[in-house]
């Protein structure tokens, strides 16, 4: 008998290639993997909600494993985070029935994308923000991150790979995201403006590769009047990567939550 | 004719190899010297108001040096924050008297030390905290860190390399500190505790190699019972460095101020 785990991980992604395992660099899944090994002695691959680029912090990642050791879930808690790097922390561990994984059982997550607007980025924020000082209009922004709320075919802000996307809803237990189908849904799309921190968050039934980054680019270039407020149904119609704007950096961006 | 300059700057100590230029590594004054280079053609070495070690972070660093190129002092600080890394910034610049010297013309500093006292350290603030979790009585810290304020001889908590103090007061133009002189003054030594953020602040005339550092890790001491609330004045007259408690990490060590 096995059991099946749920971990809730914060990380620091600038310290990570990303989450993928990858031979010789450093990777969340990876670190996670190397921990899990040295307390159980089990090899496993943990299942992470969907990829993190290299440079894209978590908040709150879920990844899922199953054990044949029994542990109390408060000490492999603990245990874990006294052996992983202090860039990448447990948050929570439990566990859970056999059939759920991480991508699979996911609904929608949530992420946020944090740019600094002071005049002097601090350099203990440059690693968790998008420094941009030039002149942006807030309202035109956020009107336009208000108009992609609901279903759209967000080709246009797809990266050029389209076997990296997700698609956490409406998905089976065990099927794959089907392939080419660019279609997700937004429930929440909209900034917050906290004094020198702006935060965009978006919350969704899945995301595209590069999908917040590429919205974000868009969304700063409304702010500076390269495209209108009323401009993104647009942009969306044109399913065209080439229409819209440039990709943000890695360095803002945070998946904050993943929602089952 | 040439311009003295004084710069504050605050940086990531966790990106350098301490203050003081090395070869072939990244440090602070290597790279501001360099910065220098690029947009002036003039290699300057810029004189810091002490060193900081590798891993100690600056939210108020000072340096000196002169230059022959006129620059209007706005312009110089943009351009060093465009061609410095984001670890290192440029808070202020300005013109000052041709006897200015960033370490003799220093008058006392401020440090602060800051402890992280939750039960799991997010990413992002390890860089720049000690995370302890372990029970400590902040009431006994906060006496036996008030009882360090005065004139003392701090060779109790000197590092063995006493040619790597400082003493910023009393200290004439261009005179290095006396050698082997171990007695400093703290006008403030306190701790403020905000939730799971533990400050401890320093004012003082000048500090010796490591002397936060071991005063931190002594307070740390007092606060888990290792030493009584009341035994300060005792350690500080054995003069010895055996006598007192660890040093603390250096990543949870800022240089604060530099006062004129």
């Amino acid at each position: 008998m096995s059991t099946n785990w749920k971990l809730t991980l914060a990380y620091d992604g600038s310290d990570f290639n990303g989450w993928q395992v990858q031979p010789s660099l450093p990777t969340v899944q990876g670190a996670l993997a190397e921990g899990i090994e040295r307390l159980t002695g089990e090899r496993v691959l943990p299942q992470g909600s969907g990829r993190t680029d290299a440079g894209v912090h978590a908040l709150g990642q879920v990844a899922s494993f199953a054990l044949k050791a029994p542990i109390p879930a408060e000490n492999l808690l603990r245990a874990l985070n006294r052996t992983l790097p202090a860039a990448l922390r447990v948050l929570e561990a439990e566990t859970v029935p056999e059939d759920f994984h991480a991508r699979h059982s996911a609904q929608s997550k949530w992420y946020e994308y944090r740019v600094f607007r002071g005049e002097i980025c601090p350099p203990w924020l440059s690693r968790y923000t998008y420094a941009l000082n030039w002149p942006l209009d807030p309202e035109a922004m956020q009107q336009a991150a208000h108009s992609l709320v609901g279903e759209h075919d967000f080709t246009s802000f797809a990266a050029s790979d389209p076997d990296r996307s997700t698609r956490t809803s409406e998905i089976s237990p065990g099927q794959e995201p089907t392939e080419h189908n660019n279609v997700r849904r937004l429930y929440h799309s909209g900034w917050e403006f906290n004094g020198d921190l702006w935060i965009y968050r978006v919350h969704g039934s899945g995301f595209l590769h590069h999908m917040v980054r590429n919205l974000v680019g868009t969304l700063l270039s409304v702010g500076r009047g390269q495209f209108g407020r009323d401009q993104m149904p647009a942009l969306l119609a044109a399913r065209n990567r080439a229409a819209t704007g440039a990709t943000a950096p890695a360095r803002g961006l945070f998946l904050a939550q993943v929602i089952y």
